[in-house]
């Protein structure tokens, strides 16, 4: 078997044996086939897509180049949740405690922030003594005694997935849906999920700009988990301006902990309920997403799912006393408001600008070895279809950098006000198989 | 400038910049951009295309790679010819003498064979004593002396283009109109020409398949020739049958000699006079193809032709006995012959495999490291079109080696006999701008 047959094979529109595929993968992890073949094919997947039982056999062989985590010790159906990112993105700090609340055991890796997208990771890490890097066998036992536990990627899953994502990055393949999505489903099930709820993003502050991608990628990975064993589901969920109020790390985290107590946000409190619900019922825990979500609405409401919060924060070193007096998390020197120029309905807060400008400001990472400011971010007072009077506040800058005024100035087209109350809707769709 | 932005570009379907092209150039010979990322780019060029600027931006690009030859100090228009490769295409032998003896300078340089095809410069070298590396110097003066020299690729001449073909070649990209288009042209106009005659060859023989890409290729690389000031011309010619009736080397220069005395195979004899009509009028030498094709009737009947071939292969330090008793040259030890297995018309002759065939007797190379057997190779007798009795010869096979019955039995599939005659034409169409 050779490389050069595999491109070519693909390249005049074939399709590829599950045996061609497992000999790119497992050669290309190994360095005996070179990083100019795997460029070449991953641009010949770009034009001439892949079958669903390619991107199941790519899946599955990136899966075996490495480890898998081992969560069968751990009582119940382990539910996983993916989101591909978004601005503002506070659901996992809410959905891990909230559906842990409720008995579903999460044990579950994050990431960090890159350019306009923040990570779990760091906004956890904004809360002093907070560890993300913990011994598997402690993360385990976390699990296992508290129910939740959120850790950075350990060990050495989804090599082939490292190695390729890279790749592709500065090759120009990134946005190719067989390739993201099995790059996204092989990591998922290498750390171990028995079922998987993903959010598909799609707008502005999405990867996926618009709603046919994100479906095409969404159905794309339900049927990989189909194909591979694990149940999954997929919310299509619009970001076409950033999620909930808060952007920035320590202001998520205060944000999550509002929305903990029922006094969040109303977007992220419906996106929490509905993903929450997948969980749930994916878990055992719940006949259907009504009564799950009757479930879940109930926890927040007695205070259990934010004392499941206030635990596991305690339970990986955080210091308690951020989460009960979240005016001690770190606050930024300067706070600038953004005052509308005129007065009319909010029709857009392209959430890719706003994202970037909270980079800017020091939320986030322009490359992977940026420091972050865990103060620096941007709240908004007002979301699309809201009313605006001029020279109200839209939103306000929080920095400890002199760059805030020149920020300001570039959210100028960011923002959109206009004569007509917009129609904005969070819940595009759901997709199962 | 960014590569991943170029690569990204071609791939939606932009037009790159000159500019861009020259930085993709440039870096990737230096060694700033690597092989991962210049791969990735000439897949996205497989299936996007380039544009008549594209494709000549990319041909200057890589001619100013390296070096070019100055044949400015030679008088008279010099005009080069390029094959893009057959089997027993002995044209170039007889070609060069013809249009030096009318007066054409002739500065060639060939190449050698790989796979079925043969080379110009192994077929030189079956004549003891020929030299086909010459300093530049010495292959000036025998141009400004006797009007022609051929010799190997010397210098550095586009090493861009030897760089990305190697890569393409084993990344899937080569059968790319403008990559290969800009390949053939920059390494000829960096070997001096002034104008250029092409033939671009068609069928089973031939690097095009079919006749419609085959003529893509000839426009593409006529409209570079104009972009970049050198006059081009192409011929459109059927490779689906060997050309002539010898394949290997020493059988090729006994043919070659044949025709320059005017009594060679008539489709090898066309072929020249058309080739040879153009590259006459090229050079300034005749008005009119007709009376350019006049011009080298009466060269080859004169006896001229061969006179210049005689003394171009003493020139270069050939023993020209072997041009007065070519039945000198190497002889093979075993002539095998392949039978007519019934009566009929030749319908068929498959070019390729009658070249594998050759060169699995020993008349080439499979790998680029191979020794060539200068007396091997295959004789036609018959040819697509021809009436055959059952047992009559269609072919004979020269070889020293053992292989030559386990050969034959291969040439059954390449033979094909039909009960009507096949219509068959070498010159399919000439292309100028």
């Amino acid at each position: 078997m050779r490389m050069v047959d595999i491109i070519t094979k693909k390249r005049d529109g074939g399709t590829l044996t599950e045996e061609e595929i497992r000999f790119f993968v497992a050669n290309y992890v190994s360095g005996n086939i070179p990083d100019y073949q795997a460029s070449a094919w991953a641009m010949a997947v770009y034009f001439q897509g892949m079958n669903d039982s390619e991107t199941a056999a790519l899946t599955r062989a990136m899966i075996d180049s490495g480890e898998c985590v081992d969560l069968s010790s751990i009582n119940g159906i382990k539910v996983d949740k993916h989101s591909t990112g978004g601005v503002g993105d506070t659901t996992t700090l809410v959905l891990a405690p909230l559906v842990a609340s409720l008995g579903v055991p999460v044990a579950k890796m994050s990431g960090r922030g890159l350019g306009f997208t923040g990570g779990t990771l760091d906004k956890l890490e904004s809360i002093p003594g907070f560890h993300v890097e913990l011994p598997i066998g402690t993360f385990m036992n976390l699990v296992k005694r508290s129910g939740i536990a959120v850790i950075g990627q350990t060990g050495d899953l989804v090599p082939a997935d490292k190695k390729l994502y890279a790749l592709r990055d500065v090759s120009g393949s990134v946005e190719s849906i067989p390739l993201i999505a099995s790059s996204i489903m092989s990591k998922k099930i290498a750390a171990g999920a028995d079922a998987i709820v993903l959010e598909v993003t799609t707008g502005t502050g999405a990867f996926m700009k618009d709603e046919a991608s994100a479906v095409r990628l969404a159905e794309t990975m339900v049927r990989i988990g189909t194909q591979v064993g694990r149940r999954t589901m997929a919310v299509i969920t619009d970001m076409s301006q950033p999620l909930g109020f808060a952007i920035g790390n320590a202001l998520e985290i205060k944000e999550a902990i509002d929305t903990l107590r029922d006094a969040g946000p109303s977007d992220l409190k419906e996106l929490v309920l509905t993903l929450g619900s997948l969980m749930v019922c994916a878990a055992g825990k719940a006949d259907d997403p009504a009564s799950a979500r009757h479930l879940l609405l109930e926890s927040i409401e007695s205070g259990r799912a934010f004392s499941k919060f206030r635990s596991f924060i305690a339970d990986q070193g955080g210091d308690v006393s951020f989460v009960d007096h979240p005016e001690k998390l770190p606050q930024a020197a300067h706070q600038i408001d953004f005052l509308a120029p005129k007065s009319g309905f909010i029709t857009g807060l392209a959430a890719d600008q706003i994202g970037l400008a909270a980079m800017l400001l020091g939320a986030g990472r322009a490359m992977k070895t940026s420091t972050i400011d865990y103060a620096a971010g941007i709240v908004l007072h007002k979301k699309i279809g809201d009313t605006v009077k001029q020279g109200e506040p839209i939103l306000t800058l929080h920095t400890n950098q002199n760059n805030g005024e020149a920020v300001r100035e570039k959210l100028h087209a960011a923002v959109k006000i206009g004569e007509q109350a917009a129609a904005h809707r969070l819940i595009h769709r759901i997709i199962e198989e």
